[in-house]
């Protein structure tokens, strides 16, 4: 399997469907459409959508049962980076390399827009469940709902942001990670998975391959803010240690951190290996994903 | 019937099971809960939540199965305004009588607390929906859903933000007051009878019941903003004027919005007669709306 071209038509699959259920219209609001497009379509890997597609198929469901609520959780991801980007929040002018929802829109613009995304999400996730009136799409949908909220990603987004410009601790580090990227992950992951039916085994396989790879890929960030290519990265390197964040490898070092990284994807692998050929994509792109860059 | 005893004891269901269904809880990240809570219970008439339960016993449903949604539509009501108050919109420090929620956790708080409050919201509508596995709870979550997004009062909000210290015209204020504050309002109607279990002619009475009241209301505030007491609203007038901010006063002068106001809640009023006994609490709640305060 060549994961670099799986994952090319994996993310071709994923922005048809984006530009299908974005909405495109609007008289005199047509501006917060545009608004909410743009950051939609702003790049990105599309990794939440992407996992919550191959989960679906991993347990045997048909993946276009998922389409709309992986479609949902990119569209919260966007609102969720529209929201960080802002001035009073991370106050970022630059994305993927290009200008940020508020440089292009205004502050006010971007808040709606966001805010538009998010509940833009649940009702594109509302409209699927109804039209195929199904127990499992609902409990999908909570799923994403918990890993958006207080509970989840925003949770993660408000712990970080009382830590800026502060020392914290590990348990708060641990909190961060978990909850701001974390959670959305796992989610994708583990909705994807109830939307195809899975067993209460391959769920609970899945869960911990999604928290452990969710985990990885936020230590490799902070890594790759040291170490890594702005070029490679299409962003700023360095931002970390500018202004004065903790991350693991200011906590743990370097070395242990890298060493957390290759610990979780082995493990996530080795959780995987039972399920042999069918398993081969998140493997894959778990080695993919532990090989990032450095 | 003494509506404003009645209002006062609605607004105390309304509290009791606001305060049991706001989360209260978290560890590093328990802030983001204060904020939600703080705004959620700054005051307010409660009127979505109150005509979402009065619309549910309308129709014949027991009002308890549309608490959650009613609570979730507060929580919606209440991320709005803590957005509309931030600084890049309107920049409001006060919000009846209290500061509003930048002036107390901060602009970066303020916009998580309202994005957890929306999220939340839908945590709340699904998890009740679980709990009663029962389309017309979907339908009255998409109806919420539908209300509250781009299609609805962020559309209105966007427009309203797009005509500052603009002339807009007659078609741009009524789509300003059909959205911004309209569509809640009709939504948490016509969310209420469908969890009731509204017949297809009790739908639409309704619905045309809180279209007129959502515009009366609104005109209503436009003229207070004029004519209104300080005191009495509990919030600065004058505002419009100051802000250059088109009204329906402004485009269509004092007398004919007087006039609109008195058309559409005798109409409401006219609409809802056939239901005889049944219709007391809605027609009375129209009285008091229109002779509210002017």
């Amino acid at each position: 399997m060549d994961i670099k071209e799986v994952l090319k038509a994996k993310i071709e699959v994923v922005e048809r469907a984006l530009d299908k259920y974005m909405p495109n219209e609007g008289s005199y609001e047509k501006v917060v459409y545009e608004s909410m497009r743009y950051s939609v379509f702003a790049g990105g890997k599309r990794l939440r959508p992407i996992l919550m597609l191959a989960a679906c198929e991993f347990v045997g469901g048909n993946y276009e049962d998922a389409i709309p609520y992986a479609c949902a959780m990119e569209m919260i991801h966007s609102y969720s980076l529209v929201h960080d980007d802002l001035p009073s929040m991370d106050n970022d002018d630059y994305r993927r390399g290009k200008l940020t929802n508020h440089k292009v829109y205004g502050e006010a613009m971007a808040i709606l827009a966001g805010d538009g995304l998010l509940n833009y999400a649940y009702e594109l996730m509302l409209k699927a469940t109804l039209e195929d009136f199904n127990k499992n799409k609902l409990l999908a949908s909570q799923e994403i709902a918990w890993s958006s909220g207080a509970s989840g990603m925003i949770g993660g987004q408000v712990v970080d942001l009382l830590s800026e410009n502060k020392k914290i601790d590990k348990g708060t580090l641990d909190f961060i990670h978990r909850k701001k990227t974390g959670a959305l992950i796992r989610a994708s992951i583990r909705a994807g998975a109830i939307i195809g039916g899975a067993s209460e085994s391959e769920l609970e396989d899945l869960t911990k391959y999604a928290e452990n790879i969710g985990l990885g890929f936020q230590i490799t960030d902070d890594i790759l803010d040291i170490v890594g290519d702005e070029k490679k990265l299409g962003k700023k390197v360095g931002s970390d240690i500018e202004n004065n964040k903790s991350t693991y490898p200011s906590l743990y070092g370097m070395e242990e951190s890298i060493e957390k990284v290759n610990f979780l994807f082995d493990e996530s692998i080795n959780l995987l290996r039972k399920y042999e050929d069918k398993a081969e994509f998140f493997i894959e792109l778990a080695k993919y994903l532990v090989k990032r860059e450095y």
